[in-house]
């Protein structure tokens, strides 16, 4: 493995798929694959859509005009982890997907409208649990935040065939 | 949550939009994407994509019939999990994700021909390592399987900005 450095090109070849990406992984699937969840506590692949919806309306965008506002104390507001189950209530899934997919588009138009600078990566922000973080960091996380959240979906749906897999469920990985 | 039980159609749901997920996913990407592990003797998104040919064309399949032949053993031959370093050499990513969308399409064709019935999903083979298994098993393992690859897919994927992420990291289960 060769870990890759952060690049704006690179960072927006994945966040402009993800809401393709998972239209095609949920699209006409049985309530059974979108509604369940691993148990108490949990989220169902629908409640990830409307954390992701949550997350571009309050959370990266935000952060980034905190970093890049030199007036500013740098410091960022607590992110909702639960908002979704209100906001996302009497919406199918297809309208949350929808959703996502819009908010995502208006704010990668933004982003590639500021036309940042590689030097500009090191500006810094304070995160409220774990202090200074920089724009880097807060660019690469919104990209591997993705990545989390359809590992987590799929894991989700995995977890409906635990039993039904029988003995083979010590060979996958993703029921552990 | 509520586990599902294994039902044809909304296993035949996942299995025939998994070629369809991987090239929204991994289509046009950057190599640094696709072409990267997560380290010695791991596997890169492309190696995947070659491991699971692999399984449509010597395991799935083969393992089924073996179970419904009434005149054999009913024992299975082990799976090579290496096979797909020499069978992928020379191919382009878009070729193998055509290659596995062709075999898979044929599969589920023949698949859904077999016309089983509930009642067959009892019957029984004899795995190389676990011993007794049964259909039901076999073929909710061909779902999870798939289920279990993206996940890794993804893993690898965000893995390349371990670094970049800074103190995130402790947030995104996908990085530990």
């Amino acid at each position: 493995m060769i870990a890759m450095k952060y690049t704006f090109n690179k960072a927006i070849e994945i966040l402009e798929r993800t809401p393709v990406v998972l239209k095609t992984l949920l699209s006409g699937l049985s309530e059974e694959w979108t509604m369940h969840n691993e148990g108490a506590e949990t989220w169902s692949p629908y409640n990830v859509i409307g954390h992701l919806i949550h997350g571009e309306t309050t959370d990266w965008m935000q952060r980034m005009a905190i970093i890049l506002d030199d007036k500013s104390d740098h410091k960022f507001k607590p992110f909702d982890r639960f908002a979704m189950f209100e906001e996302s209530k009497g919406k199918s899934m297809n309208q949350l997907m929808d959703d996502f997919e819009k908010v995502r588009k208006e704010n990668l138009a933004k982003f590639k409208a500021l036309n940042l600078s590689e030097k500009q990566l090191d500006l810094k922000g304070v995160h409220p649990s774990f202090g200074e973080v920089t724009l880097k960091n807060l660019l690469a996380t919104w990209v591997a935040h993705d990545l989390d959240h359809i590992q987590q979906i799929v894991r989700v749906m995995a977890k409906q065939y635990k039993d039904e897999v029988g003995p083979w469920v010590e060979y996958l990985r993703i029921l552990k």
